[in-house]
């Protein structure tokens, strides 16, 4: 284009405020020198990368632009947070999508000053110890209590402010839990939505959801549309509602993507590098998780190879630093 | 998501023909997986890919669904291809964005059996060279002929069944050729577009432009969305016009995404990889190229540090795999 950066925003009449820049260490940019985020639909950088369909599920059918700044917005506060992950597509297969972006997630939130705890599967357990074991969390790991009562027992002793879910499966309108493939899973996942739909009180927390595939918490916000995308997802789809839904290409990104929005709200690097990316994934199969679509033990999320996933990463922390720098 | 690929095209009525899939080395997908790619308007991972707009430059008001594809499929044949690119945008500044995504675009066209030039001015020759270079390419670079009538005689020589134009000055509707800043640049750059507009014989050469910005060699099928954009738009907006445009967050990528639009035509291995693109970038500044949004003589493309050019190749080599793989 051939133009100087300070020039380009209010060119395109989206102007920039230069004064409220803080590039993060590392940025390439001059001093002055504006990338302007857009703000009309599609036209944030952060939403087109999270609108990136690999696996071609139409998740711009259900996705939202502006629902990662959103969901920041409302994450940006917390004290105490619950954060639930974890899918187990098939016995003994927890899979990789989930745990790596409840990780970054959580760490984002504990360097923002809330009190962070993961809450998953025995299953999925060791996946997201893996993932903050990687980061240098502490692997504040809480195990969904066995039997009835376990959400309100749950609730009482954390008294979270924010409830959050990354690719965690939520019921169906028939009660179920269901894989993409349209298999039962209630045998292998626990009932964690429990924690979203009983939650009904004045002062309940402030709940959000994170998923790629219409059958996690939170997609009953948008059940309606999976149901006219077609008969699989009208099958799947779950009805379990939170006040702020994250639809991305893979339920990791979702998560990453609050975190670009956080950094940008906040001015901080919260955004892991793509070395850790790769680090987690591979640390996450040490630790007995799956390729949810390929069924194989092996690095790899969502069929996606590692080198996949480290480049949205790099693209987020733009996405992260141009937001910031746009003066959002 | 939690779902075995195979499945996943046919669930969502986009089924890919797994029996068509001709997977790349290293692809981490198993036999039989299949990432269809899906072929609603928006859904497909190239053009979402292309239609990534960091500098929120407003591009999808002016891109286009299947425009890389379409590029790609009116280039297959190629046998003669001259390939115009390089843009200065003050004295002694070349800038980098134009000539990395004309060398892999010419390899590419190579590989398929075109013979390729390129064609620049004498500023931006050691950048196209030096690209050429990193790809073990040899460096058939012509420098466009000084006075009058040298398009006709470049034509004459060449014969070019194909004229390809990346991030090459186009020129405006007063005759004058403008930055994104929207000063004349006219004193900078040969009127290289003369090879497009001059070009209205009955054998004449099928034409193609890659641009982002709109000043560029081929937005004359675009100049009425341009105009509308705003004024600046309206001021720059070439009236030259192209077969087939190709419309990218950064001019670079628009190449790269016509080259994986190639790989899933072919079944070849045609893009690129990160590491080279890095070194690419990082040759054409040691001869002498900068920023063309900064002006600084660093290893930046607009403004975008290396790593984010290397994720975008990462994605577009995994979008050529999901194509072909999907069976297109």
């Amino acid at each position: 284009m051939a133009a100087p950066a300070r020039q380009r925003g209010p060119a395109l009449g989206r102007g920039g405020r230069g004064g409220a820049a803080r590039p993060l260490a590392g940025v390439a940019l001059g001093a002055g020198t504006v990338i302007a985020s857009g703000t009309v639909r599609g036209g944030d950088l952060l939403d087109q990368i999270l609108a990136l369909d690999p696996g071609a599920r139409g998740i711009r059918a259900f996705a939202r632009p502006g629902a990662a700044a959103a969901a920041a917005r409302a994450l940006r506060g917390a004290r105490r947070v619950l954060l639930a992950t974890g899918f187990t597509v098939a016995p003994g297969m927890p899979e990789t999508d989930g745990p790596p972006g409840a990780a970054v997630l959580g760490r984002a939130l504990r360097r923002l000053g809330a009190r962070v705890r993961w809450v998953t599967d025995p299953a999925s357990a060791p996946l997201v110890e893996a993932a903050l074991d990687v980061l240098g969390e502490p692997p504040d790991v809480v195990v969904y209590p066995e039997g009835g009562g376990g959400a309100a027992a749950l609730l009482a002793a954390e008294r979270p402010t924010h409830l959050v879910a990354i690719e965690r499966p939520g019921r169906t309108r028939a009660g179920d839990y269901l894989s993409a493939r349209g298999e039962s899973v209630a045998a292998l996942n626990a009932p964690v939505d429990e924690l979203f739909v009983g939650n009904t009180g004045r002062r309940r927390p402030v709940t959000v959801g994170i998923g790629d595939g219409g059958n996690e918490i939170g997609m009953g916000n948008v059940r309606a549309r999976l149901v006219r995308l077609n008969r699989l997802h009208a099958r799947i789809a779950s009805v379990v509602r939170v006040d702020h839904l994250v639809v991305a290409g893979v339920s990791n990104w979702g998560g990453y993507g609050v975190v670009a929005a956080l950094a940008r709200l906040t001015g901080q690097d919260l955004l892991h590098t793509a070395a850790l990316d790769r680090r987690m994934v591979e640390a996450c199969v040490a630790a007995g998780a799956h390729d949810g679509v390929t069924r194989r033990r092996e690095p790899t999320v969502d069929a996606l190879p590692l080198g996949a996933h480290a480049a949205v990463v790099e693209l987020l922390r733009l996405a992260a630093r141009s937001g910031m720098m746009g003066g959002r």
